[in-house]
């Protein structure tokens, strides 16, 4: 594939700038005041997919953002591979943690990225790698080497729950239909040891509300008295795991699958270096579910964390103050056997029945997805393991990753299709996080390796 | 007293606009993007006490806020009283929940207030009950029945822990000199129940921050391995009171003196009803240490509480992030004999011990003030008791408060002085809290009582 390479080469510097152009819009699906943008950056898709040569393209209005659909129909005998990825992104804030503004991309090197990484909200994720679809589409078009045919799902909910995505794969099952859901939206171990995500946790996400009186009430006056439901969320929260950090929610743990010996010891293979890992996040100790390692607590291993908590008065100096009401949004990551609903139901009885009666409760689940693990011998999985195979020239290691993509699940359900998790990020690229960053060697080791996967699925199903 | 009886009467509407003005200024002290307005409250007090008579008024610059002092020597043979209070207010947010905006004042009637209440920040807290004050004194001045000398000092920084009141009242001893401090920024116990507050708490605030990672990360990455800040502090929060709701800090009750069976039985004859308590707070049930009523709980018993929480995603929607850092602001009310200093120490030493090793704790102590019990058989007491007496056509009730007045126990300290709280404000004024007010009964109550207390003053020191 001389021919491509030559083509990808000599469009560095417009696929990067257009990257860049992307990045700008920000998209951020959680937060109802960036609808416009979240739009804006649909249409930048939309027409980018139309230059790039597909046959359709189409904006489609869902009940929340819109999902962009493209496709390029070759050759009807020909496996068809759907290409999944997001147009949003994560909120950005805290903006003051960020070196330079979000929405505001720059290139600087790293130790991590000698070659300079993109600075930006969305560079990794999943922007950045949605976008080595789009040009290695493109790549293959102008040198007429696409050898499978291809659709486009890239939608624009995927950082709050993928909320519509369900209907709409309902709605357009035939024009979905397709062999294999191929996604960039994971990493690598490190950018000399390839690897491809194989399993998933799963999500529930809840936000928790706890009244107490039913105002603000003075410390002096009141304290001591009154229940303070910051102290009450305090004292339930803390209740949700025991002295080994296992979650005291009776039945989370009943569907979930041990790994064998076997299996623990396959995974203790993968490098893994706890003293640079405390060290890359400035930890002096690491902590979690007595009885794991570090690599299981993040991947094999169910969770629960809150993921924010406000109440009472937050300003500059000192208010003595009862607050009335206290808030905490908590999410629990699954892993293989466990389904959100059952989990998110739960947490919702559990966490009402710990509440002492001089409280009120709420508990509104936000969104959750199923935990996922995919086959090794697959042709999609083979392929992709070959494409990498020839572009980093190491085999990649099967990976079974913290994070959760609930879309996963969804395909299986409701298309009936598998996914590839080729994903090229790396752990510190501080995705979801301030100042997150992509290498800009990912971003073309990913244009150079997405065309290999097309050449090698469709000589696999030949 | 016909004659400043009538004076009073017949400026009513003056009077009662005079403090809807001094509303409207915004003098929070803790923020200093009020600095500008809390130094206009300043000049307001210092241009209505020389408009009433006063013979020498300044605005003293202080390390903070100023202080307004005024003064009127009538003979140096009659005693002299020191009237206290201040014109700085506590921040007004959350100001969402205000039915009307916390600096444009607004009188409504209530339940409770009948004749009307005016709704602002600071309305009873204390801009209205200094004011009531100034207005006492004009009445006196305009009516040439002023039986005592007077001195004013009125401060900036009460509700930020009165900073630099204690090098002013050192450097000004002379100047400052005394026979009794009249305070009002204390309540009754209702319209019909007149109290005079003898007991106050003490205070210890701090604020504490815990740092798990060395910034956000994705918790689907990390979660289950890394040490949740938020989690952290939740638990240790909860760690810090035992199933009993005693506070868990080692020595923290070693200096409470124990109230007797007999002082215990004298003060659950005060008027309390637990429902009518309850209902007015929106509660169905109370809550506090063990073995206490809820009067116990909120004035002779020490107690710990949680003012403010924050850390994490607190917008809109659902982020998945650990936290870099997560914080509190806690303050602890302490009852006669306890050391706030002490017990800052005890908590900093506490909360640093508990604090597992995968994170790092600070604890910044905010400020704190001496819990103080004052005698019943004084002659300023009895002066304010007949005073009360006579207006209210009851005697009042000594009554042991919740709050915390700190400049008490400086008082004592610093110029040798006791003090009188002869306040005239309602626990259900909602101070500290949104919607504040304060009854036009209890303000006109007010300066109709301050004179009588000056009479007896002068008459019971002969």
């Amino acid at each position: 594939m001389a021919n491509i390479n030559d083509y990808i080469e000599n469009n560095k510097d417009r696929f990067l700038n257009e990257l860049l152009d992307l990045l700008r819009i920000p998209s951020v699906s959680a937060d109802s005041k960036f609808k416009g943008d979240v739009l804006k950056a649909a249409e930048f898709i939309h027409g980018k997919l139309l230059e790039a040569g597909a046959d359709i393209v189409e904006i489609c209005p869902t009940g929340g953002h819109p999902i962009v659909y493209g496709e390029k129909i070759i050759d009807a005998k020909l496996p068809t591979v759907l290409v999944y990825g997001h147009y949003d992104v994560q909120p950005a804030d805290p903006y003051e943690l960020w070196d330079s503004p979000p929405f505001e991309p720059v290139i600087k090197t790293t130790e991590i990225h000698p070659e300079g990484a993109i600075f930006a909200r969305g560079a990794c994720d999943d922007k950045g790698q949605v976008y080595m679809h789009i040009k290695a589409f493109e790549a293959m078009m102008k040198t007429d080497t696409l050898a499978c045919n291809i659709k486009f799902l890239i939608e624009g909910e995927e950082e709050v729950g993928s909320d519509h995505l369900g209907i709409f794969l309902e709605e357009n099952k035939e024009k979905l239909a397709a062999d294999i859901v191929l996604v960039s939206d994971t990493g690598i171990i490190a950018n000399d040891v390839p690897s491809i995500t194989v399993g998933l946790r799963g999500l529930s996400y809840v936000q928790v509300e706890v009244t107490g009186p039913n105002r603000d009430l003075h410390s002096g006056l009141y304290g001591g008295a009154v229940p303070n439901p910051i102290n009450v969320l305090a004292e339930m929260i803390a209740s949700l795991k025991d002295e080994n950090k296992k979650i005291n929610i009776p039945g989370f743990y009943a569907d979930v699958i041990e790994l064998s010996a076997d299996e623990r010891a396959a995974m203790a293979l993968a490098p893994f270096d706890e003293e640079e890992y405390k060290k890359s996040i400035g930890l002096s100790a690491t902590e979690g579910e007595a009885g794991y390692t570090s690599m299981e607590r993040s991947s094999i291993r169910p969770t629960l964390d809150v993921n924010g908590i406000w109440g009472g008065y937050i300003g500059e100096g000192a208010k003595t103050v009862i607050a009335s009401k206290a808030y905490a949004k908590i999410s629990m990551r699954l892993v293989p056997n466990q389904d959100p609903d059952k989990i998110t139901k739960l947490f919702q009885d559990h966490f009402t029945s710990i509440a002492p009666p001089s409280v009120k409760v709420k508990v509104i689940p936000h969104h959750g997805g199923k935990p996922a693990v995919t086959p090794t011998d697959s042709p999609a999985y083979i392929a992709a393991a070959k494409a990498m195979e020839t572009t980093f020239g190491k085999v990649p290691v099967p990976f079974r990753g913290g994070g959760s993509i609930p879309i996963v699940a969804l395909f299986e359900q409701t298309l009936g299709l598998k996914t590839v998790l080729m994903g090229f990020g790396l752990d510190s690229d501080a995705i979801h996080s301030p100042n997150e960053h992509y290498g800009v060697f990912n971003y073309f080791k990913g244009i150079e390796t997405i065309p290999l996967f097309f050449k090698n699925f469709a000589e696999l199903n030949d």
